[in-house]
């Protein structure tokens, strides 16, 4: 396969005609066109190299030859529907079982985070029999009608909200109601999920789920204070509801100290459902909703089949039993734990030095960073955060260029316009 | 990687330990464990060969060497997301134009056929900003919730019909109101569409969209009567309403005159929206929405990104190109065409010996013809149609083998409870 097959001024004008805009393009003003790709590293059309601080799909490295020969040799041998028995699937259902506490133990294998959320939406229904949800404020929980009705994120932008969500405040103890003065934010927080319930229990709705990430993302990064999720799980299990933990941008061992975040709220939390998706196939489309067997049995007695054409397929879990292997082979976990450390390190030293930088985290110059060939991406409700998420195999030498680089552009006054607040979570360990 | 990991009756005890149950197996009493599939043919764990006539998904024969490699090839390179800038997604959208009317040239790509339906219900309701949808009696578009509430095979079982949905019923000139005997039935199916519209109107409702499959797969494998979809959407045009053609099942040439099976209705027919999915990337997870500059316009002034994660990357556009050049290589439409007489005209010969057979179409022998390593299955409302829908390099001798099967098990009365009714329709070609 050739690089490049167009000139990109001409993919351009083809994408311009033919792709829905909507699909927006990274650095509008000026497309990177990207044609190879490994590890950590990006290349465009003419060889430059870009260091990768976006690609949170891409988890174990781009285009990771393990993963690789792993899809080809499945390709050549099979790839037929769930329908049909198959090892993959029980294989890869086994092993991530291993990773869950052990009431999460029945899997269902779909192609996006968004599929994921979607069914675990119609599990937590099914099984409740109640129709409402809670979610936080700014929460996005992916692209289909189902989910932009939960994400406040977009239904803000949209159709507006619908009268079975109910959205809580973001416990965010830097910019958030109760900061990190408060004696006990996380039980302060989980009041005002408890005070939703009381009030659409008032009006006579009832709660099917919490639906949260177990670190909020769009939400701007925040980790969550000790002691939330268990005080809400609490309260909406005490309302007929479940507890639906949003790992698709979280899991899979990204916090380093622990393979799943919401782990992050104590060794006895366990949600009801977690869904999850992006670095589970590296790039392959592959996403999974676990959940109990109460809940599963549930689905299951209303005697209608669910069916998902490609989900859960030989080679989509082949894919995701390679990606396990890497971790391990690769030792990521421990990868991110490391450069972590250093990486949040580094940026105090910078925080010491420029009192813009709230908390470690921050300071927003995606284009800025851009022309230094280091991408990265900036979000919050106030475009304030640079989300930190590159492939796990980021190394030490990674993390101090990506500081010098920040230094270097605070020293230079470049790109002030794109400096506000600043919360960069270095969302790759453990805080 | 080894074809056998477990021992059969392990992997169904995991399956059944580990798997939601409302994800089915085929031949529940006696699953059947494939380990390796080519072209036509699946292959069990213990080397026995069976005939393929339900992956309709694996269009140009599983494990077709040409799409292998073209995936190998790109995931070697890059598997970026449709954020950057890549030649494989613009070049892809140009292929898929080139088989469609001038008028659809904007594509959003996506990783399932319920993904693509979705997103057509959003665009429909952003562009008409109305809600309500008309759909056929037993039609089945996905299962997401939005798509499980336009359903009627789905939402009878389930949480029942929404106001905002409308079922218009079936047309079907063999079993349905208005058979072939009727002087118009085109006409007179379109007009109970309009019949639908005026009762909504009546009751202040607003129409965004006709939702149809091409050709009604759940619906019992439905041949639609000529002129019914040009004037369903003039009555569907006239109430500020989108028609959207849903060709996930029936795309891609599998009707052998046509590339797309609403092409059957006339080649002055033009849908506003065609969804695409099973067969577009022989297995691997890939969809896609097309739809005119005006509708994609209104869904980009809404200012709000519709960002897919894995939708559009670089190797699921190289393995949708790698299909359409191994269709146009080996002639599959040709073939289709070649083979579908053959077939057509050999149930034809059987229908003539046995009168329980309708209309060509059609025994439902499930799971009689399984014992024969041949695999079909059965759909319809009344379970009685044997959906035929191989891949498309099926040849004149596999043809004759099922039909031989087939009269075979008739001779010996074997099966009859398994014996309905009967309308097989040989999908592949044009009736």
């Amino acid at each position: 396969m050739s690089q490049e097959m167009f000139q990109k001024e001409r993919t351009l004008k083809m994408r311009e005609r033919l792709i829905g805009q909507s699909c927006r393009l990274f650095f509008p003003q000026d497309p990177v066109k990207i044609v190879r790709a490994r590890g950590q590293y990006l290349y465009d059309e003419n060889g430059t190299q870009y260091l990768d601080c976006i690609s949170n799909v891409h988890h174990v490295g781009h285009c990771h030859p393990l993963v690789t020969q792993a899809a080809s040799a499945q390709m050549e041998l099979l790839n037929a529907n769930a329908r049909f028995l198959h090892d993959n699937i029980v294989h890869y259902a086994e092993r991530l079982a291993a990773t869950l506490p052990k009431k999460l133990c029945i899997f269902y294998f779909v192609n996006s985070g968004s599929e994921a959320n979607d069914l675990a939406l119609r599990l937590a229904r099914q099984y409740t029999r109640n129709e409402d949800v809670i979610v936080l404020d700014h929460a996005y929980h992916g692209h289909l009608t189902s989910l932009i009705d939960i994400s406040p994120y977009k239904f803000r932008k949209l159709e507006g909200q619908k009268e079975w969500v109910h959205v809580a405040p973001l416990p965010d103890t830097y910019r958030g109601l109760y900061r990190r003065d408060h004696p006990n934010p996380g039980q302060a927080y989980a009041d005002t999920v408890k005070d939703l319930i009381d009030e659409a229990q008032r009006k006579g709705r009832k709660i099917s789920s919490f639906f949260v990430e177990s670190l909020p993302s769009v939400g701007g990064q925040v980790i969550l204070p000790s002691g939330y999720f268990p005080k809400v799980a609490e309260y909406v299990r005490a309302a007929g509801g479940v507890f639906v933990a949003d790992e698709v941008q979280t899991g899979f061992g990204r916090v380093g100290s622990h393979f799943w975040a919401f782990q992050l709220q104590g060794e006895d939390f366990c949600p009801d459902i977690v869904t999850m998706g992006k670095p589970m196939g590296n790039g392959h489309p592959l996403s999974c909703v676990v959940t109990t067997e109460e809940i599963a049995g549930a689905f299951t007695a209303n005697g209608v089949e669910y069916f998902n054409t490609f989900g859960g397929n030989p080679v989509s879990c082949a894919i995701g039993l390679a990606v396990l292997d890497v971790m391990e082979k690769e030792d990521l976990r421990g990868n991110a734990v490391r450069v972590g450390n250093h990486l949040k390190e580094l940026l105090k030293q910078l925080q010491a030095k420029h009192p813009i930088i709230g908390d470690v985290r921050g300071v927003g110059l995606f284009v800025g960073m851009l022309s230094q060939h280091i991408c990265l991406s900036t979000d919050g409700p106030w475009n304030s955060v640079i989300k930190f998420k590159p492939p796990m195999c980021f190394s030490l030498e990674d993390a101090e260029r990506v500081s010098a680089e920040i230094s270097h552009k605070k020293r230079n006054g470049i790109q002030q316009r794109f400096v506000k607040v600043i919360t960069v979570l270095l969302y790759f360990y453990r805080i």
